[in-house]
């Protein structure tokens, strides 16, 4: 087996990354493994908030042929860029922000098909959490055609901050919902605005419904109660390109 | 290995199967093999316009440890349905036709998530050629969310016939395309309508561009020049449900 470019492993070397300020897409330790480094490990790993898994050592095996010690760590193909940056950048800039917040998207080929489409669509920023996110890995660029080394990803601590820091900004918090009786059409999306779209399982946080600025949901007809996320966000994306358009 | 239910192998089995009428996905054909009813297989195939496939005697192994012969079809999971018949009885129901043409999606998740798609948005059929389309299968109906059960799946021997057949029957019939200046938010979609999405590879083909009522395209701002085709779908679907609650 090839041995992969973004993958770092044994437990000090794993360490010393995360310690570096590398930035770490997840870490794999194995199962039922123990010992004076792997307190350090975690502890690191801990303090950076990075995501981590428990896995056994056949999955380990799998990704390195080296000694790794029952560690490995994915390093991140793209460098993620911090939200507070870049909305002073965009308003200096003469734009009116449109920015895309997934709160725990966890499957790859979403996060993908979503960031293709924010890119076809001029999302500014794609914002996700640190943890309980998908990889962004080799499936997750493949199905983004590319689009996730053309948008900037800000991977964020915790995203009910992130909400507070864009609405004191200046922007309009629009979560994508069906727990509202307001048609996603009915928001005004020609001021700056920040989308959020929710999980598959759970859809969005109830922390983050909260603190919205406005609810709105796609119409439904069918019996099927729910979209596949990456569409949702297609028809969200459309009704702003157009209204922006139009207006 | 489980031997699958919607499986039939054996030359002999397969040629009665077609026969019968039974409805088929698809036969795989071991290569390089040769006899009498294999001669009788490709000519009931090819009467029948039945998509098939020459694939290594290994492929044909995975699916069944019987005696295949080195010939085995795949059942559908489902029973399509004739739009010639559906379209006449949407009309006397009062109903306001929409209909869902996708040429050539070969992709099985694509197909999957247009089908679900469709179902929460009110499509009232789905128009698929018998060739050339995905198969429809169980990675197809789990995308689908079970949607491919409840939504009629048609298939036709020819797209374009299908065309006239529903501009006949007073049927817009809108193209989704990007080779045009219209944007698809300009189609007056309050009228009976059928929407055709382009495959994965090449769009739609030049043929049902040209014999189209209306062009339409989705309104782009980035550098990545196109769409995942069941994103693009979900957007024309979402225009289409706002018109026809407005109007």
């Amino acid at each position: 087996m090839k041995e992969k470019e973004n993958i770092i492993f044994g437990i000090h070397p794993v360490i010393e990354a995360i310690k570096s300020g590398k930035e770490i897409e997840k870490v794999y330790i194995q199962q039922d493994i123990q010992g004076q480094g792997l307190t350090e490990l975690r502890n690191v790993i801990k303090k950076s908030k990075i995501p981590f898994s428990y896995v056994p050592v056949q999955r380990l095996n799998k990704y390195t042929q080296g000694n790794h010690q029952g560690v490995l760590c994915f390093i991140s193909p793209i460098e993620t860029q911090d939200i507070e940056d870049i909305i002073p950048q965009l308003f200096e800039a003469g734009k009116v922000p449109l920015i895309l917040i997934l709160d725990r998207v966890t499957d790859v080929r979403n996060f993908g098909a979503i960031t293709r489409t924010a890119e076809c669509l001029g999302v500014h920023a794609v914002v996700i959490p640190k943890r309980e996110s998908a990889q962004i890995n080799e499936d997750a660029i493949k199905t983004s055609s590319g689009a996730i080394y053309r948008i900037p990803i800000c991977k964020v601590d915790n995203l009910t901050d992130t909400v507070f820091m864009l609405k004191e900004s200046g922007i309009n918090v629009v979560a994508c919902t069906e727990k509202t009786d307001q048609l996603i059409s009915s928001v005004d999306f020609t001021q700056p605005t920040a989308i959020i779209m929710g999980s598959e399982e759970t859809g969005i946080a109830n922390q983050l419904l909260k603190n919205s600025n406005n609810l709105g949901k796609i119409p439904m007809v069918g019996e099927i109660a729910s979209l596949n996320v990456s569409v949702a966000a297609g028809m969200v994306m459309y009704e702003v390109v157009k209204q922006r358009l139009n207006g």
